[in-house]
């Protein structure tokens, strides 16, 4: 039997019942963190501009976008809820996947069930799915993939958002391989698009083409059954240097949101600032250290973060998302690094640039394999100096973020869109997922009319 | 100065009164055969699940879905208009593009066209300009692009498309590359998909994502505006071996609507047939051959064209577009090959299902290089031979369709969901094009409410 197939086979046979507890926890924890990121996006620039674009071209109105207290189609709610949630790059991630797996796959599966009025448990169980699906296919399919070019949350994650839509569609297994052949087909999302408005635009675009491959899957449309597998087929055209096997050996057998896990991001930046910003803070507080007392920083991360973290002297949020020594100031000037750090004016204030000035990057050969750790050395005018290596930081598998910090992430991310009350409603909503009967409630308190 | 500046540039600059009269002849023949491919293509199956699809998401009306009397947005108005356009296999081909450049282009200007209230001038120059940067960068990137398993119509279609729409939106330059930018993170389109209703909706989708991308350029979306040439950009990830140096040199010069110039098909089937039926008419017609005196045929093609003539023993109208087998059958049978023999009745006719139990295809090694040419040799009963060769089809730049058989083919094609006097009225419209005030008269006769 070929790959896509049995992928589709595997897609269908899976239920809610099958799941662990565990992974039954940190579907929640990421529909959670996803719906703050979302709420958080809702005013971001791009988010402004996704919001006037779907009111421009109109729609049935079916599904929420969320935030704006505005309905459309299924398909465009998922390109919309789909864009504000990769918007402040504040997502999970996932190292199959090398991607943002939540982003793509509930926005779809939200949409699609707010449509089809599926249950809490229909909607968990396909997002889990999908979720495996995604990262599964990133297995088989990187690192070549995502070194070819292509933006992995977009390019792979299309197909684990339409296994998901698929399975809550309650299709059969033939018609899952179509929707993943017409899914294939929607697959892009160039890198060289990264650090612009277009790279979360690459985690809606999968979303909604999620929603219409299977919208289209669902009437009979035809497409190759074995997009993964053909010769002019997905794994050969995207990645050229792929393993099948790896699609479906292991699947849900643990589940990759268990294994290797998902990463909860604690700071609104780019992975590979974390560790900078938790060596630095690590100094900061146990010897509680006076910015005016700091003489220079030397931060030394792996060549390949250097590469990704390329400014050097940031002068707005977006830079900052993408600094180095950014994440050095905002640990010492603000001993923190949440929303209120990643604004135009935290960027800019007199005492950051003074510490940014202030830091030295470096790329250290011998932390090549070490893509996200840091090694900060604080240098003060007294002539103290204390270093810290960081290798695993908060939200990495190994260092969960714990419930009450995830809640705390969405209350603050929430808090910018909706009010208190809808707040502690909404986590509750969230928590008790399972039960929920369909949508309507939890869409009515984040962003339905 | 960069390459996609540097042809954002060369899109702006050039205008209407640029081009020599016959780029504006053969425009409006490509958009008169490109609307009759469209007309003929609600008919199909595809036709009918993309207008269900666009009712079902709704959509404010302000671009007609041709052919069904029915108007959404722009965005989905391309969509749809773009994929039935591709339905039939029956729209134009371009040799530098290595795929149909009209189908994907003239469905995004006139949906925009119709929205802005555009007049025939500005929308033909936005065709003719979107048509030079799809076969210009077509010619920079393959063979590689199509060889590594994209659908060239999609791939780089959506990036000429975007050229044309961001040009009738009047864009500045900056807004042009950006806009580029955007669609480039939106192409795709696999060859695995090719011989399912994927094909078609390739160049729908490539049609829709141009507006999408211009639209949201034209709300300051930001994106890479050095796509082409960029480290992950569209040339290195979905070529791998271009000259970026094709992309702008000789631009209009000559245009490329004129100099490889374009294909128009005067049969609804796989180029590669063409040849086949040439062959097989001329000898039917010349010696008046009777099928019943028809002992065997025998027929080689090009190994690459065996490679894509994949239907020995066809069944269906789908298969016979792709059966070197029916090519020779439709001939002998019918002396045609029109719309009336692409329906599955046609190719089941027990006279032609003889003729294909009676037809050899065989690969010549020696024809490596003549993709399009066939030999065709029909033995007699009555121990007659006669074999003939074809090189160049009829629709080729060296054996254009005279403009009397492109209102023929036209006229058969919009009988089949318009009324005569409608398709007469429309003919006069778009030979003068470039005349029209709007597009609101011409919709009303394709299909407008």
């Amino acid at each position: 039997m070929t790959t896509t197939k049995k992928l589709a086979d595997l897609v269908i046979d899976i239920t809610y019942k099958d799941f662990p507890k565990e992974a039954v926890r940190k579907g929640k924890e990421c529909i959670l963190d996803t719906l703050g990121c979302i709420l958080a996006g809702c005013k971001s620039a791009e988010g402004t501009i996704m919001l006037e674009y779907a009111e421009e071209i109109g729609g049935k109105e079916e599904a929420s976008i969320i935030g704006f207290g505005r309905k459309t189609n299924s398909h465009i709610a998922a390109l919309v809820n789909g864009t504000l949630g990769h918007s402040l790059d504040f997502d999970d991630a996932q190292d199959s996947l090398m991607g943002h797996p939540s982003t793509v796959i509930l926005p779809a599966v939200l949409a699609l069930g707010e449509k089809l009025k599926s249950s809490g448990e229909s909607i968990l169980e396909a997002f889990i799915v999908g979720f495996e699906v995604a990262c599964k296919i990133g297995k088989a399919v990187n690192p070549e993939l995502y070194k070819n070019g292509w933006h992995s949350t977009n390019a792979v994650g299309v197909l684990g958002a339409t296994a998901a839509t698929a399975k809550l569609s309650g299709f059969e297994s033939t018609r899952v391989a179509v929707a993943l052949g017409i899914a294939a087909s929607l697959s892009g999302g160039l890198r060289a698009n990264f650090g612009t408005m277009t790279k979360p635009f690459h985690a809606g675009k999968a979303a909604e083409n999620a929603v219409v491959a299977t919208r289209l899957a669902a009437s009979d449309f035809t497409a190759s059954d074995q997009i993964l597998e053909a010769k002019n087929g997905f794994c050969a055209t995207f990645s050229g240097k792929y393993d099948l096997s790896k699609v479906v050996n292991g699947f849900a057998d643990p589940l990759e949101i268990i294994s290797p896990g998902v990463r909860l991001k604690p700071y609104p930046s780019c992975l590979e600032t974390h560790s900078v910003i938790e060596a630095t803070l690590s100094i900061v507080e146990k010897y509680d250290i006076q910015p005016d007392n700091v003489e220079s920083v030397e931060c030394r991360i792996a060549p390949l973060a250097l590469n990704i973290l390329i400014h050097q002297n940031p002068q707005n949020h977006l830079q900052g998302k993408f600094s180095a020594q950014y994440a050095v100031a905002t640990a010492l000037i603000y001993r923190k690094a949440s929303l209120h750090q990643f604004t135009d004016g935290a960027v800019r204030n007199p005492d950051v640039q003074s510490i940014i000035k202030k830091t030295s990057v470096f790329a250290d050969p011998e932390m090549e394999q070490a893509m996200q750790s840091a090694v900060v050395t604080i240098k003060l005018l007294d002539g103290r100096e204390y270093t810290k290596r960081v290798d695993i930081t908060t939200g990495h598998p190994q260092k969960p973020m714990f419930l009450d910090n995830i809640i705390d992430k969405y209350k603050n991310c929430a808090a910018l869109t909706i009010n208190e009350d809808n707040i502690e409603r909404s986590i509750n909503e969230v928590l008790d997922f399972e039960t929920i009967r369909n949508l309507d409630r939890l869409m009515s308190l984040i962003g339905g009319r």
